[in-house]
């Protein structure tokens, strides 16, 4: 199909796909004239890939290439691919190493992980922005252990468990099955914090006699 | 005290505190003369309340200052307050009325809503969030209805009934009560994201069979 195809078929503006081209985010198409290149399926599904990201992930165009290097990478397995999505969604947190508080957080996060038999990465920078969470919750004198926070580390696995991780297409093509994980991930994530922040709003309108609209 | 002092207690460094008094985040000090200003416990409270926001809460200067509007402005009841925070935690959405699509997304997002019982307000920008995921979910082929949600709807109202609005000290006075609902809002929030995330790494390593390291 021409450009003017693939926007319609993706509903993608042209010149966005164009962007995307000179970004590197959406492989070239085949050039069959000197102004004119032919998209196929693949090149729907990967606008699709991106928006997912940009919209619902916000991530940034910089974090999307990574992910979309790993997606391409045959040789790479679906758990890195994965853990190339997890680390593009982690917002850097700087460690402290020489503060006690911080060295006592990031302890008490090692400790949840490990208590609750979870496989993560020794150097997964989740750990420290668990820290960053803890010591926040802490300063703020708020129950900071990992045994407050278990009851969000159970709503958590359950749900990756239950409903997200198993539901992946592993027997089909590569691409499609590591989108899918990749996307998933993603969405599922922006899903589960609307749903907090809309809960919220409503147990608050209960709780504060807000009288009903 | 002065404002080594409060660089001190607060673990803030004196250029960031003036910024942030700049910025207008921090109430001015008690000016004591041309070149000394004091300060007290509350502008050490107002700190850790900034940097909750900041560094767990990501969220922006701008957002910042109009939750700390929120907070001092006595006559805002409680749930208002909760309400700016949360709005401000919300990313800018584009509602696109005049795509079928989108309005079927709009309207399976409001008849959860109304499924679950939830008191939201008809305004709520969380609404056209939750239109954009399920939007996004839908065109990736996956499970995109209310019913698919539920699950993730169920987790959130737990988790904020059970550890979040009952922990809140209503009865101190109300700038704590103010902030811890929105601090914890803010960081609960961020809690669940991590713990979401490591849950999926965890579960990945497992289910795709890579070795313990």
């Amino acid at each position: 199909m021409r450009i003017s195809q693939l926007s319609a078929a993706s509903g993608v503006p042209i010149p966005t796909i164009k962007y995307y081209l000179r970004e590197g985010l959406l492989p070239p198409g085949e050039q069959t004239s000197a102004t004119r290149a032919e998209y196929d399926v693949g090149h729907v599904r990967r606008l699709r890939l991106i928006r997912a990201l940009l919209e619902v992930g916000r991530l940034s165009i910089a974090s999307i290439r990574k992910v979309i290097a790993a997606v391409d990478d045959e040789d790479l397995g679906m758990h890195k691919v994965l853990g190339t999505a997890h680390y593009a969604l982690a917002p850097a947190v700087e460690a402290h190493e020489d503060d006690e508080e911080w060295r006592r957080a990031r302890a008490e996060a090692d400790r949840l992980i490990a208590d609750l038999g979870w496989r993560i990465d020794p150097g997964a920078p989740t750990r420290d922005e668990l820290a960053q969470a803890i010591l926040t919750l802490d300063r703020l004198g708020m129950p900071a252990t990992g045994e407050a926070l278990r009851p969000y580390a159970a709503a958590a696995i359950d749900l990756v468990v239950e409903h997200e991780i198993g539901t992946i297409p592993i027997d089909g093509p590569r691409e499609a099955a590591v989108e899918a994980l990749v996307v998933g991930t993603v969405v599922h994530g922006r899903v589960l914090d609307i749903l907090r922040r809309l809960a919220h709003e409503s147990v608050s309108a209960r709780f504060f006699g807000v009288p009903e609209s």
